[in-house]
């Protein structure tokens, strides 16, 4: 067993290259040595990304609103909480408030911030803020979603029902999920 | 609001086409049409992936033990449960035990599969199983780490704790620490 070490030594990065780029992702190896002197080069996506967002949103004590939306990754339909990037200038809650209003056609009163979440740090740069959304309007902004999304009303009461589904499964939407039911059970 | 259609037309692929290839990731194009008719062009990266195993390793009934490693993407050190790649031919519980000798020293006499996750599906056709190891003994297998792990040991009654660290944000060990979590609650 170890303590956690603060002030580890980070390793050095010797040099960077890009080895692959397309319109969305951008590949670069690093040349590192570790602490130990130990010398490897390794794979990762270049930049940091706008940061992006994800939304439970609540249209009473118990009920939230999913999206059912075409993942070309694993090309099937998959449950989620709205999301998206973070457009340039805008503050996360901004562009949760956006978001909502383009995904599921509601404007949020109330935004409450539960958690900021990565994804596989070992390659990627991606941070996400989770959000709860309450007090709910109706107001729809153009997306740009091919298709219209399908919006999905479930129960907190219903949360092992829906971790039992095979469409819902992506890490950040159960993460958002637990974050919710403690934070409404912290209420 | 919507009923979920199980059987809802997924996108025809018309054509596909790698747009970019390093020596971990290979970046596709898919020409799509969705069934209204619209035509879109994603990008998603190519391959399903051999598949992953994350274990949160229990030393008793409430003390579990995490791992300190390098991730490049981030550059930093970073807090999670030991992880990796599933090896052909092996099982996901094969694997599970193999991680734990190489990350933390310990094999498992009893491992409970908690959950499948994936990781961005709109990207990434990534999928993890998530157990938890019990009943561990001491066994240590060669890694291909460039650097020992630090092994930290953490208490399931300081879950706040973890969760407001700075480096224990990664969406699929955060899914981890709840499910395990929950589990610990109804045995």
């Amino acid at each position: 067993m170890s303590k956690i070490d603060p002030n580890k030594t980070l390793p050095q990065i010797h040099q960077r290259r890009t080895v692959a780029k397309s319109g969305l992702f951008t590949v670069e190896q690093i040349d590192l040595e570790f602490s130990n002197g130990e010398l490897r080069t390794f794979e990762r996506m270049a930049g940091g990304g706008r940061g992006a967002v994800m939304i439970v949103p609540f249209i009473n004590d118990h009920e939230f609103l999913l999206v059912r939306e075409y993942a070309a990754g694993t090309h099937s339909y998959q449950l989620g909480f709205p999301k998206g990037l973070i457009d340039p200038g805008e503050e996360p809650a901004q562009a949760a408030d956006r978001e909502l209003k383009e995904e599921v056609g509601f404007g949020a009163t109330t935004l409450h911030y539960l958690q900021n979440v990565s994804m596989a740090p070992a390659f990627f740069n991606a941070r996400m803020d989770i959000f709860i959304a309450e007090n709910l309007y109706e107001q729809t902004l153009p997306g740009d979603e091919p298709e219209p999304l399908d919006v999905i009303k479930w129960s907190i009461n219903d949360l092992d029902a829906l971790l039992a589904r095979d469409d819902f499964v992506e890490a950040r939407c159960i993460t958002a999920l637990f974050l919710a039911q403690k934070w409404l059970k912290e209420q």
